[in-house]
C-alpha cells in the first residue's frame, strides 16, 4: 500500500491517504509538544518506539476483543489503519494521581485510587482541551449517549489488560489516554496511539518516569527513557 | 430558636449555632459577590427575596419527595435549618447553554439540551471550583459512589419540578446550582439554597435575564429583577 495525498498532519504524525478509501498510513515523527503546543522539541526515535509499541499492544487488545484501527506495520515508523472519523473526546483513564489531575485538584502525585477514574476531554485546541462531563458531551454531540457508554465500557477493559502487560515487565500505568473513532460502517474502534507520549508509565521498583514527562518537566534523559520502555515491551512480548 | 455563636460566615449567608445541635440559624445577607469573589457588592433587599423564595421552593420540594434542610423561616431574613456538612460538590443543572459551559465550550448562549447536563465543580475556593467528573470526586472521596448516583437522580427530579414551576409563572430556567449536606444520621438532603443567586431566570417571552447575571454583567436594574421574579413566584404560590 502506497501513501498518496497528505491528510492531516498533527504534532507527532502525518496521515496519508491510500488506493484505498478506508485505509491511511500513519506516519510518526520524532517532533514533540507539551503544554498544548507551548513547548516543543525533538526527541530522536520517538517515533519509530511510538509506532513499534502502538502497533504491539493495538494487536493484542485486538486479540483481547477491543476493536481497534490497526492494520499493519508497514516500516519502522509507518502503519496501515483503518480510516475513522474521529470522536473529539479525549478519554483519560487514572489509576494514580499525577499531572494536571494533581494540579487541578491540589494532590499531591502518586496517590492510587480505589477505582480508576475515567475523564474526558473537549478535543479542540482553540478551546485548550477543557473537561467535559458525559451529559455536556452528549448535548454538544461529541458522541451519543450510547458511544459514551461504550467508550467507558472499553476504556475500562483497555485499562484492566495494559495494567497486567506493564506489571509484568515491572512497569507501574499510572495513567493513559485513549481516542476512538467511527469507521465508515459506523463501528466504534480504539484510534489514535498508546504509546509513552499517551501513557505515563513509572518504574514499579524506583519509580523512575519511563515517559513524556521526562520532556515536559525537562528531566533529562529522555531517549533513553523511550529505548528503555520499547526494551521492556519487547524482552517478554 | 435563639441565635448562638456564629458558626460560618460565607460570601451571601451567615450561619448560626442554636441550643438543638441538630439545628441552624440561617441569615440572607444583601452582600453579592462574583467571579470567584473578584467582584463585589450588594443588591437591597436581595437577602429577603432569596431567604423567601428558597424557603417556598424547599418546602414545595420536600412535599414533593425531595428531602431538603429547611425547618422553619424565623423572620424574613432568617431560616431554620437541619445543620448539615456539606457534600464538596456543586451540583450543576444546565437546560440552555450559558454563562461557563458557554464560555468553556465555545457554543453561544441560548441553545437549549435535548437533555439536561448535570455537571460537578470541587467545591474550593483555593482551587477556584474545578469542574470534576463523577469518578474523580468519588476518587477523592468528597462522595461515595451510592452518594454520587442519589445526588444525580435528585438533580434530575429537582430540575423537572423547578422547570414546571418555572414555566407557569412566565419564566425559563436556563441552569442552577443545588448543594446537597449529610445530617448527623448519615441522611443526604438537599441544602444551601434555591434563588435567583443560584439559578439562571430567563423571562420566557422577552429572554429579560431576571437572576444574579444581572449583577455578574452590570446589565442594571438588578434589585428590580429580584423583585420581579418574588412576585412571580407570589402571584400564584
Amino acid at each position: 500500500m502506497e501513501k498518496k495525498e497528505l491528510l492531516y498532519e498533527g504534532k507527532a504524525k502525518r496521515v496519508y491517504c491510500t488506493d484505498d478509501s478506508e485505509k491511511l498510513i500513519v506516519s510518526y515523527k520524532d517532533d514533540a509538544t507539551a503544554f498544548n503546543g507551548l513547548k516543543k522539541g525533538s526527541i530522536a526515535g520517538k517515533g519509530i518506539v511510538n509506532n513499534r509499541m502502538s502497533n504491539l499492544l493495538m494487536s493484542r487488545l485486538e486479540q483481547a476483543g477491543i476493536p481497534t484501527h490497526f492494520i499493519e506495520e508497514l516500516n519502522e515508523r509507518e502503519t496501515l489503519v483503518r480510516r475513522v472519523s474521529i470522536v473529539p473526546l479525549e478519554v483519560v483513564v487514572r489509576n494514580i494521581s499525577a499531572g494536571s489531575f494533581s494540579r487541578l485538584y491540589g494532590v499531591e502525585e502518586g496517590i492510587r485510587f480505589a477505582k480508576p477514574v475515567i475523564e474526558f476531554c473537549y478535543k479542540n485546541d482553540a478551546l485548550k482541551d477543557p473537561l467535559i462531563c458525559s451529559s455536556a458531551a452528549e448535548a454538544l454531540g461529541l458522541a451519543s449517549d450510547e458511544e459514551i457508554m461504550s467508550i467507558k465500557s472499553y476504556a475500562q477493559r483497555v485499562n484492566i489488560w495494559l495494567q497486567q502487560f506493564w506489571n509484568k515487565r515491572g512497569v507501574t500505568l499510572v495513567d493513559f489516554k485513549l481516542e476512538f473513532g467511527r469507521t465508515a460502517d459506523g463501528l466504534l474502534i480504539l484510534a489514535d496511539e498508546i504509546s509513552p507520549d499517551t501513557c505515563r508509565l513509572w518504574d514499579s521498583s524506583t519509580q523512575e518516569k519511563l515517559d513524556k514527562d521526562r520532556f515536559r518537566r525537562d528531566l533529562g534523559r529522555v531517549e533513553e527513557a523511550y529505548q528503555e520502555i520499547m526494551r521492556r515491551v519487547l524482552e517478554t512480548f
